[in-house]
Order: C-alpha cells, then sequence, then structure tokens
C-alpha cells in the first residue's frame, strides 16, 4: 500500500547499499577503528569546516541521545528539552534510565525559545534552594524539530549565547538533519550549526542509511574515553565499518544533501497536493514532515488507501497525522496520493 | 594483509547481503514490526522446537547482554558469571551501569561448573548475613566460550538443574553459536539448547550478518514489556528491517549452519596447519578460535606477515594469540598461512 | 533569633529525646531487628487499622520517597507526582538517579486531581506510541502537601479508585502527617489513609524526632527483600533502635498527635496575628505552614528580626514567604511576633 | 544477655548524648549549615592537621561509601577493592547500584598489598582491550579491615603511592577508624592518614555516637556540588545538628580517642581471657574486633549464655566468629564472659 508513514519505510539509498555491496569482502578492523569510518569522519569535518572536531558513529537515535547527555552531564545535572522534544516523550525514559532528569521548557511548535531558557537558568540561580534541584547542564534541541519546524540562524545564535553564557554545552538532535539544510526555508548550514553547538548529530537512519548517527564534537568538550562510554551503552559496533562506509557514501558528492533536497521538493508537492485539495494544515512546516488536520471519519476513509501516521488529537472530531516523505519518495507516489485524496 | 584477527573482519554473508539488496525498496514499518522479523522470528521457533517462545531483534553483544540481564533481574540481584566471561571483563562495565553486580565464578578454559554454581549458591543462603549481599539471580555462560570451549549437553544439564532449584533463569550467550552447533565436538544441538534455558541469542555478527543477535525467549520469562525496555536502552532499531531480513536469510535454507560448518571445517585446517608445524595450543578448541602460544619474538615476526589476536601473556617470553576462522575463510587463506608459518 | 524558618529548627520533643536517654544502655539487635522497632511498628499498625500492614523505620523523607519508589517501580515505569511535588522539584533528581522519570501533573496549590489522572492515563493508554513512551506505573502524592494543603477523603478516594482501575500503587509522602491529621479542616483520619494508599510515610522528622520516617506498606504491596534494597539504597541504619526508639515515644500515650495538633494551634494563632495585622495569604492553608506575601522591601525589614523562608517570587515587588509552626513553637515565641509585626 | 556481638549494641556514649540533651532547644538551620556542624568541621580539620581539607557528616557507612564513590568516580571507571572489602561484599550491591564496577584484588586477613594493586594497573593498562574494560579509578581500602587488621604506615605509603602514580583517589573507610588509631599496634596517626589519602571518613557509628560519619576530604578532589550530590543520594538530613553536635561532642576533650584506647583496653583483656581458656585465634587483630575458631558443639553450648557474631565456616567441625568490644564494654562485662569460658 502506498505510504508516507515516515522517512524510514524503505531500506538504503541504492549508493549507500551499493557502497555496502562494493566494500563486503574487504578486511577491516573492528570497533570504528576502519578506513571507511576514518575517511567518512574527516569529510564530515571538512564539511563542518571543523578540522579539530572529532567525530563518532553511532546505530540509532534514542541510543545517541541517551550515549551524548550521560557522558557529557555531570552526575547533578539534568538536560533542558522542549517538553514536546523526543529525549522528553518518546524515548521510553532513556535519559533518566542514565540517572538523568529531562528539564522541560515551554515550546511552539517544537521549537524552545532563548528568552524562555534564559527565565529557567535565572530562576534556577535565583532560587535559594537551588542547592536542593537538578542543575541544568546541557540544552537538547532537535533541528528539524519533532514537528519538523527549524530554527533560524539567529534564534540558534540566542540559545547558544545563553548556553556560553551559564557554560553549557548545546546538543543539537539532528535525527533529520538533511532535511533541516536542505529545506527552502532555512538560513542555516552544516558550518552554522557546527559553530553554534558543542555537539550535534547528522541522522543517517532517516536520510537514506540503513542504520547509523555520525556524532560531531565540534571544540573541546569530548567526553573522556568516549569509546569506553559508547561500549558501557551497549552502543559500539563490532562492525563498525557498517556505519563507516554508509556515511562514506553519503558524504561523496554531496549525496546527504541531494537525497535531503529531494525530500523537500517531495515535500513541497505534496504540500500542494493537499493544499489544491482543501486540507487544514496543523503548522506551517518547511521540511519532509507535513502535519494535516483530518475529520476523523475523513481519517477512517483515507486510512483504507493510504499509510500516513496518527500525530495527536486535535479535538473531538479532528486529528492531527503526519505524511513525511524521504529520499525514497517519488513522483509516482505522490500522483496516487494526488488521485486518492 | 591477511587476517586472522576476529570472525567479524568481512562484511555479511553474499546471501544475507543478496536479501538485503532485494528487499530494499519494499515498503515496511518500522521497529521490528515488519514481516520479515515475524518470519524470521517464526524460523527460529521452529528451528528451536520452541512455538511457545519469544523472539527479539537486537544489534549487538554488548547491548543484547546488558538489556536481558538488567530487565530480567530484580533490583537486588546481580548475574553469575565466569570471571572471564565476557561480561564479566570485556563490555566496560555495561552491567553494573544498568545497577547490576556480576557475581564472579571460579571458571576451566572459559567454563563454568555446576557444583560451583551449587556452592555458590548454597554459600550465599546459607550465610546469615545474605540480607546484606547481593542475590544470586541469574546464571550467565556463554557457548562456545571466549575461549572457543563448548559445555556437553550433560553439563548444560547440570546447570540448568541448579537453576531450576533455585528459581533463577539460565542466560546463554550465543554470540558464535552457530559455531558451536557446528562443532564436530559437541552433543548440544539448537533444541537442547533452547529446552535448557530461559534465555539465549544466536549471534549474528559473527556469524555472517552485518550486525544482529537474535534474542530467544524460551518460555514464560519474557520480561514485561520488552520492547518499551529495549527501547530505553537505546537498542531499539528503526528500521528493524534490517535485522528481520539478515535472520530471515541466515535461517532460509540452512545457511546459519552451513556458514558455521564451513568456518569450523577451516579452523580444523588450521589447527592441522599450526599442529604440522609445531605450534603449541593453549588449550583444545572444538570451535573457530584457535589460541597458540607464540615466543615473543616469533610473534612480532609473524604480525608483519598476518593479523591476529592479542589474547593474553603466558609468561615472560611467550603470548597468548588467537587465530579465528569464520564463514568468510577461504582455502587460499589458509595456503597463505601455511606459508607463512 | 526568633525563627518561623521550619519544623525542624530544634532537636527532638523532650519525651522523645527521655526515650532515647532511658534506653541508651541497653543492649540491642542492629538493622532495626530490636524490639523497639518491632514495638513501635505493631503500634503503627493498630493506629492504623491495619494488621496485615509492614511497617519499615528509615532516617528522611528524600531517602524514604527514593527507596519506595525505585523498589516499587518496574524498570520502565515513572512515577506521577504534582509539578510541585517534592520529588518532582526538591530532591535534587533522587528519584532520577534511581532511573525513573517523574511524570508531571498539573497541581493547584500543591493538590492534583483525580480527573486529571484519570486524563494523564488515559490519554498515555489511548497514544498508539505509548511502547515508546514511559509507563505511569506509580501515583505519589504528599498530605499536606508542600503548600500545607489536604486532600479531603472524597478527593483521595477519587485518586484512589483511579489507581485501583489501573492497578498502580498509590503512595503518599507524609514527611508532615501528623500537622494533616490534626488539622482542624479535614475529615481524613489515619486509618483512611491507610485504606486509601498502598504505601504512606508517618514523617518523623518534622514531627519531633531528631529524624526518622514510618514506612507502612498497608496490604500486599510490599517489594521483595526490602530490608536488601533499603541497604543497597545505603538507607540502612546499624543503630536501627535510634530509630524504632523514636517512634515507639511518639506512638505512645498519643504523642504524636498531641505534638501535632499544639502545631495546629499555634499556626491558627499565628494567621490571627498576621490577619489582625492585615498582611495577605498566599493561599488559605489548613495546616502548621502559612505562605504570606510580603511587599519586598517590608520582608528585608522583617528579616532582621525574624527567620522565615523565602518560597518564591509572587510579582516584581512582592514575595511568598513561609512561616512554620511546629510541636516546638511556643506562646512566647508567637507574642514576640505579634509585636515584631 | 551479654554481648559482644558488635560495636554497635547500645546508643551514643554518656557525652555525646549529654550533648544532643544540651542543645535540643537551640534553634539551628537545616542541613548542616548549624554552628556545630561548622564547629565539628573545624576541629576534625585541626585534629587532620588540614586546614584546607572540607568535612561533611553522612548518616551511615554503607551510605558514605556509596555517596563518596559515586560521585568521585568518572562513569567508565570502577573502584579497585579487596575481595573481602565492605563495598565487595556486605553493601547488598550498593557501589553497582550507583552504576560502577567493584574491582576486587586479592587480600590478606582485609589487606591489599602494593604490589598487587600495581600489578592490576600495569595489566590493564598494558591490556590491548583495555579500552572494552573498566577502568580502575579509585582506590577503596578500609582501616581497620573488616578483620579487624590495621596498614602500617610504610603499607599504607606504597598504596598512596600507586595511586599518586596512576593519579587515582585513595578513599580509606574509617568506619571504625579510632580502634585503628588507638592500637597499640599502629604507627598511623589521624595527621598520617589525612596526608596519604583523597578522602577518607571517621566513623561515629561504631564509635560511640548514635549514627554519623564524617567524609573528610583532604585536598582539591572534593567532587562538584558534593552537597546536592548527598542530597540526590537520599543521604542529606534535614536537622544536619544531629551529626553536627555528636562530632563536636566527640572531638571535644580528645574524646574520640578515649572511647577507642578504652575498647582497645577492653580488646586486650578480652584476648586474654580468651587466650587463657586456651582458644583459638583465626588471626591476629590489633583491634576491637577479636575473631576466634569455635568447635561448632561448643559454639552452640556457648551462644546459649553470650551474644556474638557469626563469621564464616573454618572447616565442617569450627566456625570463625567474632567478639567486638567498644566504648560501652565494662570490666564487669568481661567478668562475666570469662566465668561463662
Amino acid at each position: 500500500m502506498l505510504s508516507f508513514e515516515s522517512d524510514y519505510i524503505k531500506g538504503a539509498h541504492p549508493k549507500v547499499l551499493e557502497a555496502l555491496v562494493q566494500t563486503n569482502m574487504e578486511v577491516l578492523p573492528g570497533y570504528g577503528s576502519d578506513s571507511y569510518c576514518e575517511r567518512a569522519a574527516q569529510k564530515i569535518k571538512d564539511a563542518c569546516g571543523k578540522p579539530e572536531a572529532e567525530v563518532f558513529f553511532l546505530v540509532g537515535g534514542t541510543q545517541t541521545n541517551q550515549t551524548v547527555i550521560s557522558t557529557m552531564l555531570e552526575n547533578y545535572e539534568g538536560v533542558v528539552a522542549a517538553q514536546t522534544g523526543h529525549v522528553s516523550t518518546h524515548e521510553a525514559g532513556a535519559i533518566e534510565y542514565t540517572g538523568h532528569k529531562v528539564l522541560p521548557l515551554p515550546e511552539e511548535h517544537g521549537k524552545i525559545k532563548a528568552a524562555d531558557l534564559q527565565n529557567l537558568m535565572e530562576l534556577f540561580y535565583g532560587d535559594g534552594n537551588h542547592e536542593h534541584m537538578v542543575f541544568p547542564g546541557m540544552v537538547y534541541i532537535s533541528h528539524p524539530t519533532e514537528y519538523g519546524t527549524l530554527y533560524s540562524k539567529a534564534e540558534l545564535q540566542a540559545i547558544h549565547t545563553v548556553c556560553r553564557n551559564y557554560d553549557i554545552p548545546l546538543f543539537v538532535d539532528g535525527a533529520r538533519l538533511g532535511y533541516g539544510l536542505a529545506s527552502r526555508n532555512t538560513d542555516v548550514t552544516l558550518k552554522d550549526l557546527a559553530s553554534l553547538c558543542d555537539v550535534f548529530y547528522i541522522g543517517g537512519t532517516k536520510v537514506g542509511a540503513l542504520c547509523g548517527e555520525a556524532v560531531v564534537f565540534t571544540g573541546n568538550r569530548v567526553p573522556k574515553h568516549f569509546l569506553t562510554q559508547v561500549k558501557q551503552h551497549g552502543a559500539l559496533l563490532a562492525k563498525g565499518r557498517l556505519l563507516g562506509v554508509q556515511f562514506d557514501a553519503l558524504f561523496t558528492d554531496d549525496l546527504y544533501m541531494q537525497i535531503s533536497r529531494h525530500a523537500i521538493e517531495m515535500a513541497d508537492q505534496l504540500k500542494s497536493i493537499f493544499r489544491e485539495k482543501g486540507y487544514r494544515f496543523y503548522l506551517e512546516s518547511p521540511t519532509n514532515q507535513q502535519f494535516i488536520i483530518l475529520e476523523n471519519g475523513k481519517m477512517k476513509e483515507l486510512e483504507e488507501l493510504v499509510r500516513f501516521s496518527f500525530w495527536e488529537a486535535y479535538d473531538e472530531h479532528h486529528t492531527v497525522v503526519r505524511f513525511a516523505t524521504s529520499w525514497s519518495t517519488t513522483d509516482e507516489e505522490l500522483e496516487e496520493l494526488k488521485k486518492i485524496l
């Protein structure tokens, strides 16, 4: 059945898969010490304009959030995140499992505001009892957010400034980073991102890889013995090549951005189709995830013909649903969707 | 360079890779709910002769050990394991990271004895202070062990009996299970294993897959909401198909056992070569890992020509090293090794 | 200086101290197995009308919350609590440190509503993604709350009913329980409480003891090997007698309630004094904690003459402060306060 | 019944109790910020000859071990301890509960050797796989040990040197420190100890207090925001005065050492009695704990007349038992014991 259920419904981009096939019989050392990991890391550092960065490859998004956050926080610190942030809601308590609180911040369409962050910091340090409280030790944002929205460069800059002032790292969850960078409505480049945060990751799983997220520590805040800590989290792949080869392919000939741009074009067409047919959008998303408000009867009907994701109840009679495009979305699929609508 | 460094130096078995290529563009749901995961699980249950079993797919060995052990233990319990067990030594404290002690048991060539286990249990419950101690709540063994050795059916039966008597689960780490089942010196079948332990896993990473371990809960001790707990450990793959497709291929037309038998044949030839050349074995291993005692000067020489693993110091002048065969070892490689030696 | 800073500014009630002095040279076994602990437990079970209850003595409030919550939750569960609950805010992340999320619920003056709880449960189980979320596994309320307010019997009954329907335990933090039971504005007795929750504690530290909280498991939900888990939390006293003797004294001749009633009388007088002098109350508290809104200049003035607690900013020019009475508040102290105001 | 079961069978030393009585009605601030805590800390720093030290008061031994170790270790580190160390055996896994492995070292009568420690460190850093292993990040010793034995100054110096060379802290569990310092067979003073380790604690519970352990960070390795971390462990007393007043009393007029010397004198007499009566000692203990080997029939007989502790089985027919003296042991009690034997 036709599906816009998510951006991970098909396997890998053909060129990524091809790279795995090509390198399959090469003899390589384990645990990420192979030449492909090295080469991919170098390409990523180049793309980020950060020769001093350190790059590590992990397998999945929740794993990456858990490993990065728990290795960067002190015991007495928590991570500040939007109330709707992935770490706050849909990771089954993976952050708390490592002993740290997620400190929720108000959000709008998935985005936090520097002013709210500043306010939280001031309230904390102004509170006479703050030694009995969890210290805000890190800021987590997602870009694009869980609602497909994007921070502007100015917004990132402002959040970055608060973090600097309080000397806490800024971590950007880039599970769908490509779709953010390729959006027509962004002024944030990969280099901007790399200069405005302390650590971020470049999502592979949702942008053309079978699995894999590339963690980039942009400066001097790399956790000590990170490899050992990755192992301790059960997150170290024996065949690290699986990640290195894929990211090497994604960062060869601009494939990562090509893939991403394709998904954005498909999303633009998808938006036009919904708009033409008179559907209501829940919010204006400039990336590959689109949120539509459906009347519940209509939703039931559509479910028979096309797959999409339940997002949340809108009101008694309406539901917010998500349609996602990806590297693998085709013109034919959009054509079919158009007919269905 | 010629390499016998480990059993994960190449990619996937061609048929496994082929399956990934063939299914790449299929639209499938995420998180292990796809038809390939389902089919692979069914084939595994059939092979185990356990229709009532529950099968889950995780990515790597340490991750599997960590997730299985921490979800099966009560807070106040620890896991009993050989002092040389992987969980005791080479997982960077992944078990302790989840709050549980690894209770060490003496071992011989990686194997524990039922009598020692019985003794530990009796000492514990006989100790007037045992309420101030970590309760032994589970037994972990590896088969083959970290030294390539195997338990006999009678030995497994005896350990199983102690576990039953004390009502604690027996967990078998089968990261290299295929190589154990395919050994010429074993009377343990997959069905035996499935009937003698409460949970075990069928290693994929080291037996022909790019990654992946199939966890089999053989009876009624499945942790509650295991999927949620897998997520909480950061161990849930969005593209669960990556694991389902591979295990489906491995359990089609007996591929898993074919691969394993090939590695055993190669290991037998490798043993002959070393024996002919007068090398000394550290122990008699019936599986794909062979441990050789090298004089240190000789070791330095060999290192220039072939890759192998440092295992441990034997004495001041000698070192134990490991040579591993796998599904991917070829006659040519053995021929080359022969020449070198 | 005159102080209404908290209800733990003096040592123990003279009768409690007297009991410690009287029993000091008796030879008693350790770890809570002494006759005083036993006797105190029996008196508490009698007072609760719960012969089947199990009673344990811990040292402090945060320790008790941490130990009870972490031993009653499954790994994948979190505890539901008011956003202002002590476990949510002022325990430095003690709950998260044990791996569990605190799931916040809206509150009014520290109290949650059964309807909000029901709503949270329905939203959770109605969410198609709830297997990727933290399961609500327990409800935590404080009685009196952090704002001195009390649940009515009907309100407790309603919360109890939701918990029963979803089969999750209800835990009542009674750090100041005496002051709640002794309030003139409550219809909740100790027996009511014991029949409406699965576990609660009777606060000693703030109600006349040097330290100590008596945990009461009212029915059949006692965590397995609770003593061992208390030890594992570092919460087991070698000289458990310190707690047993104190609680034995507190539950002899109705001392606990006498102490509590005294504090309530003092609080009533304190309220009258503030009211007469025209001060504004932040909320109507029926217990020993009173929250007054002070103009900031006035606050500075008063601080020179009497100690009280900063609570929170009210607006730019006003602050909410807390005045607490206790077993040790005297008429003379109130007289002095009157003069100061 | 006559009891030598432990050194915590009676309440507090009369002078300690007297101090609690005297100060009971003073108004004091909470959480260890009172003048008694401050004064006691100053006296302890003076006694240690360490003006730069930082002193904190915790409630019990396991709690102190857990809090100190977990706040000083990095995530990827474990604590090295004797196989018989309290943290290894009798704390119900309290260290592992915080995520850290206890790395066992061989011992003799409870003592580790600098050479074994050096060996462990060399083996670790010499192991090519050490990045997959738990890093030894701290050394824990007890003085006196669990067997009543003592390190000589030279032995401590040697352990200290290994720790310095590898830049890891040395932690001394001094739950019974007084009895070690007051031994006739020691050349280790409090000042020596303070200059040879990074952190240690002065046990109160077993040396005359109702509860309480004074943690001394001797130099610049104080964990960041230690108070907050104490709170996070549930280890912060609201009425911190309970600890401050007791330690102030213990460190006034040399009371701590007086108490300790008394116990040692009593132990010497107790040893003479056993020796005269022809009993066999399990080992030569220079402190207040004495270990006697009893024939099992004899043991049963004695149990009817005097309380002592089961320690461990010696052989099929004999048992090691412990007799402990303390500040509260009297000549009369020894006389009675003599008659019984």
